[in-house]
């Protein structure tokens, strides 16, 4: 197994080996992990984000072909270290080593989506709009303009996606596919994995040949130095995964710069799911299988958890309900990522539970032990759910609300309460879908993606993927996280006026050399 | 000529006619001109409000011909008071009536250029990604996406430019391009002008069927009525050109309201020119009459304005400066827009002139009345423009300051020192932009359009114009507030996962009905 330091990555150079005070922990033994991680230094944190600044002047020119090069050499030396992963991970993560298995293969499947794209090189969307000196009554010049890079890119690290979501995550490549240098701030839940993926990627760095700015990784105390980098005037946008607190923190912080940044923070979700009277009197037991399995998949732990389950009161939904509470009764108990969210679980269930306008209808089994989670099912009224939003919370956990109402006007009524979700999704027959095209029409505005007929878990990485939504899902609901277009989060369009051919950049010469899709003079060729 | 009101445009209703507070001025006399308006009430504004968040369920969902047709309807009636323009703007705002009338067909280029965007229909990047059942060890779903607009959109006018970023300027015509309503605050520097156009839009709306609250347009003190919009919960996204203190006073309402909104603001740019040496050799007196033609244009009150002037002062710089000086000094006086704007700038140029580093070469001619300006040449070292950041602040009006340097290293110091901006330019033979490739590269990473021999003013409504740029230029350098891009602004993508082909948007079913260029599964169709 590679060797961990304890220390950051600043550039090409290990950091400072000062008294560690990050330390994983094994969640389910509550036992410390070796080795401790030291906090970066200001010095070492300014100079990872003065390296990145100076690596933007060469990574941010380099061609298509570099970045596809390197993107796919970081996706190989992670597969090489897949057993490494394999074994450490679930240490620090209480995560089943199949589904790190899976993360990584994920982890790497996203890494070469990128490099596809950017070889393929028409997401610059290239514009060319030829001059006409002839034009009267001045004449036209030659305009060309496509999407480059911000510069210097912050990544926070997800606790729940110790791969996918983190060192080299999707915001990690889509940054590097875009050609901006990342410095990514690693989460105290997974600190020994993180190294091993900032091993890689930074093995990637240097087998490539690009400036040592272009990856950094370093550790700290996640206010201080998350702040100090979203702050850090060479960083010129950040990607962040978590909590909603965390995420309106920083929000603000980029915000309140001198300079202001782009954000992108996904934040809270509860991700409705609606169930109609016809679905319901045709497949309830189906139904009641695949919500369980969607809810307490991960230990519940997904942004794209069902955490609210919205049902028809006036149609026959005890047979439902009875079946989902025998599942949740009988989940095993499991353990979370860490004690922090096992604790705000344990905490939020008991509110939840306590409350005296929810009935707690089933309890999973609890094991012994640290971390230890075990599903729940509460039900509530309509009219409850709309007087209390703290009922509307996310409950990060194993776990769903049932809101039953009376009709279809209570039920607009509950999708127009939500606030900006990740998902909705509606389980319906032909006839109930177009029967119910407003609800349809409703959820649109106010969530990224809606699923019909299938459960919000299990977020494709495709073309078409849109992991975002508004607000408070995310911090900029014009983005998405996940698939290709996530690209976009990290570049800007810069137009180039009257340039001699040789000085346009390959994408905007005359004979489009790299063979990309334009739009020249208004037609995509 | 139509009939001023003096009042709001609130839907399809007239505002309160309350005690008029805002009057257009005649800059050149001074002279109140008829009607006044009325501040719009609260109750008006959550009226405006309200409206177009009720009209986005209908308009938002409107067929691309639909939002075609009303671009192209709202252009028509706009040409069609265009002789009533052409006198009325001029009172208002002291351009002559040539700008009027050419500003008017941009305006209404705009909007029909926007209609073709929306009637080729391939801007909403559909995408779509097929099922594949077989997939192991998960099924693969059915995943596409399209744009789709935000939401309820707040527009400012702004003062120096009455058609074109005002009630059916560019922000308007992109946001409605989208399916988003909007509702404008008009600016007090020409109510008229903004009713007139107003009504063409008001029209435009009747005629096509559309909801009321498609379109409102507001009038109120710059502050208030500006902050309660922009505020407003209904509001889902905003356009603003203008000052710098303003633009950020909103960008932080925008960024502080409990559901932050892009927020979208042109501000202040200083549009550096360089002059290198070969260029300067070759057509220093061509160059010369080209600068002070851009920095007079429109008595200078354009964002593009060339305010700084970057000269080698190893070459034979004086015979330039000569020139502009004696243009600068022959330049008749001229009217500007209002008296805030003309005190500004009569105030900036004392301050700069008064500087013990600054020289003033040359003073323009000054008429007698109000509002009037005179062009004005500064010049000082790239040592003294260095260490005194003031300098490089925006002086909105005909002048220029021109900082000589000592070659290379300094220059490329004072490229770096730069903010964001909208423009930079650079005059240079080809032997001089191939020796200066590390210029291009810096200010590419400072600006929305880099010029090539050129002026940065004339800014072409175009598919790859980018007028935007990094902070302070603009509050979101990742859009563009001129060319097809801007319609971009006021959207997000939506994913659609698993949905029966009939209750997909037509821009996603199967058969591609609207004919549009989409990804389908990686590849552009």
């Amino acid at each position: 197994m590679a060797d961990l330091t304890g220390r950051s990555i600043i550039g090409f150079r290990a950091g400072g080996g000062g008294d560690p005070s990050i330390f994983g922990i094994n969640p389910a033994t509550g036992e410390s992990l070796q080795p401790g991680y030291s906090a970066v230094s200001e010095t070492e944190l300014n100079s990872a984000a003065g390296l990145a600044a100076d690596a933007f002047e060469v990574f941010g020119k380099t061609s298509s072909a570099a970045r596809t090069a390197f993107l796919r050499k970081i996706a190989d030396n992670i597969e090489a270290i897949g057993d490494d992963l394999a074994k450490h991970a679930p240490q620090e993560t209480g995560l089943p080593e199949g589904r790190i298995r899976m993360e990584t293969g994920r982890t790497c499947g996203q890494l070469r989506l990128f490099a596809s794209v950017a070889e393929e090189g028409s997401w610059v969307d290239a514009r060319i709009d030829h001059a006409d000196p002839e034009r009267a009554p001045v004449p036209k010049p030659d305009v060309r303009s496509m999407e480059r890079p911000l510069g210097s890119v912050a990544v926070f690290c997800a606790s729940n996606f110790p791969l996918a979501f983190s060192v080299a995550g999707g915001d990690t490549a889509s940054a590097f596919a875009a050609g901006c240098p990342v410095v990514v701030k690693a989460h105290h839940s997974h600190p020994g994995t993180a190294e091993l993926v900032g091993q890689a990627v930074s093995a990637a760095v240097r087998d490539c040949g690009l400036p040592e700015g272009t990856f950094s990784l370093v550790y700290g105390p996640g206010r201080e130095t998350g702040s100090a980098l979203v702050r850090h005037p060479a960083i010129k946008a950040a990607g962040f995964t978590g909590s909603r607190a965390g995420g309106q923190a920083l929000m603000k912080l980029a915000a309140d710069r001198p300079e202001p940044i782009p954000f992108y923070a996904e934040m809270s979700s509860i991700n409705p799911v609606f169930i109609l009277p016809g679905a319901m009197a045709e497949r309830s037991e189906q139904l009641a299988t695949g919500l369980h399995g969607s809810m307490t998949l991960g230990v519940g732990q997904f942004c794209t958890n069902p955490g609210l389950t919205i049902l028809d009161g006036t149609a026959d939904i005890e047979p439902f309900v009875a079946k989902l509470s025998e599942l949740v009764g009988g989940t095993p108990g499991a353990t979370m990522l860490n004690p922090g969210i096992s604790d705000a679980y344990a905490s939020g269930a008991g509110t939840l539970g306590g409350s005296d306008v929810v009935e707690t209808v089933a309890l999973g089994q609890v094991q012994d032990g640290q971390c230890q989670a075990g599903a729940a099912l509460f039900r509530t009224s309509a009219e409850a759910f709309l007087s209390d939003k703290s009922l509307g919370a996310e409950l990060f956990g194993p776990s769903t609300l049932v809101v039953t109402h009376d009709g279809t006007d209570k039920m607009l009524a509950l999708a127009k309460s939500l606030e900006g979700q990740l998902t909705a999704t509606v389980h319906g027959t032909e006839a109930d879908l177009e029967a119910n095209r407003e609800l349809l029409d409703v959820l649109e505005t106010r969530v990224g993606r809606v699923v019909i007929n299938g459960f919000p878990t299990g977020v494709e990485v495709c073309h078409a993927m849109v992991h975002g939504g508004p607000f408070p899902a995310t911090a900029d609901g014009r983005s998405t996280s996940v698939g290709t277009n996530a690209i976009h989060r990290f570049t800007r369009s810069v137009c180039y006026q009257g340039f001699p051919d040789a000085l346009l950049p390959a994408e905007l010469r005359e004979a489009n050399p790299l063979g990309i899709r334009r739009l020249v003079d208004g037609k995509s060729t």
